[in-house]
């Protein structure tokens, strides 16, 4: 890996360390600020290239003004020649962008950490059926690993190239993973219903995200066909070892930052209600960012806004022998740019927890 | 019935009539006051009575100011003797003290409007075990009507006594009916989903309707022990002619009026989603207040808030050969207030709709 | 005034009347919608155009969706023969577009109550200083009226063009007139400084209004230059008979309804908080829309919310013979549709309060 | 000073360093909370002692949630026997209470840094006209400071209780000073126009704090009469080397975190608004946490909520030679806990900007 010597002052002492050299591409956005706020606090790291096309030639910091003094870096067009510098690249592009421009930046010696639904698929015919259009670089999906940390560590560590998970998909996998993995759920009739802050929306402009149309409101959409169900079912199959169909059902609700996710599943086995909490608290016992609540309690959003953590509640519904389990995190941290540091923790053999491991803001 | 003759303007001309002589107790708590700016436009309501217990002897519109000029009444101890000069009183009163002052209200020869759970069950063991305590005047329940209108009109016309429907329930009952009562979905796997606003918890003080700890923020909660659960069931089970037992999972989000189900249902037949929504489209052609969204489109919640509509989309899963059912109200107003006051207009001979018969108000 | 026979039930009575023929020319705006809902409520008017550029050929009601079943009327392309047919026109156009329409409309014999600023002054040099371009039809401005009814009703009551007040006017306009009127404040050093909803800022897409950078946020624009400005001086010149000049500071606050202005005054004479409370409670004792708060007490938005109420509260500095005025009114009910339909009651010799004496919402 | 040698691991080497032992006093109101999230990551402070009387035996994180796993410490019963090994307390506790712990806590040898206003006056008669009652320990007045770092940093470098700023306090003292240190503005007609986000009523139950009461609402309070004039006035009083009265009107505003402060002074000089701008920038040009905003641009309280900077901008009024400064902080940060912690930071010697440096969340 190349790196270069990079000093700063910590607490009055001066350090030479390697720093890993990084670029943003679509820093911008609200997953690339994300990136930006997390990345500018790592330890470890440089940030060398923010790239955004709308605001080249702009100082991040009067695109956000809370950068100012803090980061007073330039943008820059995000072209590959100039993001050659850099050891890791995280792409947050529009759709389509980003395929051009990755196989580039991977020639140029780049790891990457895509946050578009590019690279996340095992199965090119998975992704062009839902995105309904042809894959422009199918072999690179043979390559690319899903991001998602707690259930394909070992292959993220010695990946070039990572598909960041969407911002409802690992919210929703990790919630239901233990049971599924353990053989408890029934594979039929599982049902995932999301609601998701409007930052998940992103900051384009559109009718539906005005504040007067937002606030004060709450809708589902793309219902039975949203494409991180996809993503959602792949995984899953891949817990279970046997393919998973479910319903997963996206809302719109009025706040900036959140996903909750109450998934609903039937149970195959008789199990305790302190079984079933035992079950998910060995599943999590070494994984830092999964929290498991306590029996009884449950997750909220703003216990995890600001924060890479996901919480998981679990209730089993003695009546109808269903297991419910709620989870919840931040969509542009643990749902995007914060996993996305800690796949850059691993693939660069840093501690997964580095310029993470931060109690969310609650207030 | 006993009234009296009432006399107003009516663009200019005086107009007598006979008047609803109406009673509100528990006028300043949420249902109560949207009880009330309902009942100051009703053409055919005089408010005679609005009974508080925190601020008798204070005038309404010193508790809630936008009433200043509108309806400067004070409010009264609601005591029987003062109401019994009504023809109807909605009781609005924490749970418990309505099942004291319902029966003396029916001994003085009102008709009553109850908007707790106390008379909303056909079978009282239901409501001792949900809320787990012997109920008072077991022997209304039999005389008790479930009001909600578009399932009971005709006994809800000949009624004395009126167990209001909860807010979640409403929206639940509505949305899940017309495949029940058709034998469409199957009666098993029937989960609904539920979000609502923070006017459902009541004025009453808590720490988690503080602003700070409510805004941005969601949560789930009494997961699979939400009392309304047991109206919903018991309302579908007659819906369906066969018992019917579900999951409904309440979830508190940063609004303050409407609610949102999401219910999944599977089906039971073969059917189209054309078929689907005509179902809904015929179950559903005489009711003004429930609005069947067009194919395609899904309800919000800002289209319902301030009005007494029900707004039911239906998404058809063709993956899962499920269906999604999506239905949105006030839950102040169809969710309580505004279901009262239609329950007042059958119960007296009224056009249904009158006095709510306008848009929400979106904004 | 041309009319047609119109017909409705009113409480089971079929009545014939005489019908106010409405054109809406900018329906789909949240002004246009506003009056859309007010007008639709109104008792003496029929809503016959419904005028919108963008919305050309749809339904309000797919727009609007609170409307379906209530008023499922078609959005017309706004041309000045479709609405030849009727009494009157409200214009809520974009900046500009009303010039054009406005004089046509007159010559078809309409009245027009016009909701830009383009018929607000009595002075085209005032609007071409503040508007930076020159008027297109300086000649309608010695014949239109500034439509703040409780200042010109008599004129209002026979005029042909009104030029309805901004929303940031009326609110401090009747907040600072009656000292100014009786000489009790200094006409130096008064400062208004006013909090606004966002609906004021209108349904066009901006990065300002989106969802993220909206909620949780505030801040003040165009300091010293708004052009509601010119028109408060214009204003409180002609009450205090002399040039006033005074700082006016808007401000973008994360709610959609309601301005609050806080007006600071040097009192020029002797006076205790009795007396100024007095002043104002003399001020406006006959003004229906005008609530003067107790002493004591001071107004709140959602007091006012949804209703065509302005509340304003008084408090003497003791310390600093100042006195601070506080108002408090709905942006685009007082502030812009409401005060639209007051305008065309007097116009049209209804009593000022029709379709407008209801509470707001609160909730 | 006291202190003890602790250890952990940046980045992978273990440092062993001399850490502050700090207590916080209060630590479960909304300012305690914050100061426990900022000293949790300030990198020479290690956390001793979470007192809270309310929440006595339980868990900080189960109390406030996010801090799961980050921050699992027992809140204690805040006796000053635990807090003795301590070397500074933070005490943020409810008015009055930290007057009896305050003198035994400096006895005990530690410092002191209070965030209620009773440490905050020079005179002791301001304090007990403002607060309408006798101050309990007005020796200490005399040697505690006035915790303004911008305006009092070397007092505090040595000072052994700080009477940490109120929230408005800040932000108006900073907007204001530069014009009055230079005898710029008149000292007249000062007016200090500041709306606050929430928190700053803080986490006690009132209907105020409703949701349902605040979200949608603003409204002004305490006009005339809030205790922070008087910190203001004193601040400004010294600044400015005469005596100064001046307006202050506080609002609150629907959101959770943030203040801004519009202020109204008239020019007591000819300048130009170039020259306005630069007398800012000259006088903050050493303070890290003061950002001036460019001319022409103004801040918002997203640019700065959940950081320590205070952003100013400058408007020059030409028509009325007046400048109207707006100001901008996070009333928990920079206005309570931020604060404070700077004023740790310089009370130990460290870098002022310790554990502070970082961009707020935007988002």
């Amino acid at each position: 890996m190349s790196a270069r010597i990079w000093s700063r002052n910590i607490n009055d002492e001066r350090v030479d360390r390697i720093m890993i050299k990084v670029a943003v591409l679509g820093a911008t956005g609200y997953a690339g600020i994300e990136l930006v706020r997390l990345l500018s606090r790592h330890p470890e790291v440089s940030l060398e290239l923010l790239g955004s096309k709308s605001f080249a030639g702009e100082k991040i910091s009067d695109v956000y003004q809370n950068f100012r003094t803090i980061l007073d870096k330039e943008c820059e067009e995000a072209d590959v020649e100039a993001a050659a510098k850099c050891d890791v690249a995280f792409t947050a592009l529009p759709h389509g962008a980003s395929k051009t421009v990755i196989p580039a930046l991977l020639d140029a010696g780049l790891k990457v950490i895509d946050l578009s639904g590019d690279y996340r698929y095992d199965d090119v015919k998975v992704y062009e059926e839902w995105y309904n259009e042809p894959h422009s670089s199918p072999e690179l999906l043979k390559e690319s690993v899903y991001g998602l940390c707690e259930l394909h560590r070992e292959k993220i560590r010695g990946a070039r190239l990572i598909g960041n998970p969407g911002c409802y998909t690992t919210c929703s996998i990790l919630g239901a993973t233990p049971l599924l993995a353990k053989g408890i759920a029934d594979d039929k009739n599982i049902i995932i219903d999301a609601k998701s802050g409007v930052t998940g929306a992103g900051r384009s402009l559109a009718l539906q995200t005005h504040f007067c149309e937002c606030t004060e409101n709450s809708k589902a959409y793309k219902v039975a066909t949203h494409r991180h169900t996809s993503e959602i079912e792949q995984e899953l199959s891949n817990v279970a070892g046997k393919p998973i169909m479910l319903s997963f059902t996206p809302h719109l609700i009025p706040q900036k930052r959140g996903i909750l996710a109450t998934i609903y599943m039937n149970l195959a086995k008789d199990i305790t209600a302190d079984e079933l909490q035992k079950v998910y608290e060995d599943y999590y016992k070494d994984e830092y960012f999964v929290r498991v609540m306590p029996k009884g309690k449950l997750p909220e959003t703003k216990h995890v806004a600001g924060s890479n953590f996901v919480d998981i509640g679990i209730v089993k519904d003695e009546r109808l022998n269903r297991v419910v389990v709620v989870s919840a995190l931040d969509n542009i941290v643990k749902g995007a740019a914060g996993q996305a540091v800690q796949n850059m923790n691993l693939m660069f053999g840093l501690d997964e927890k580095t310029g993470l491991d931060f109690a969310g803001f609650y207030l």
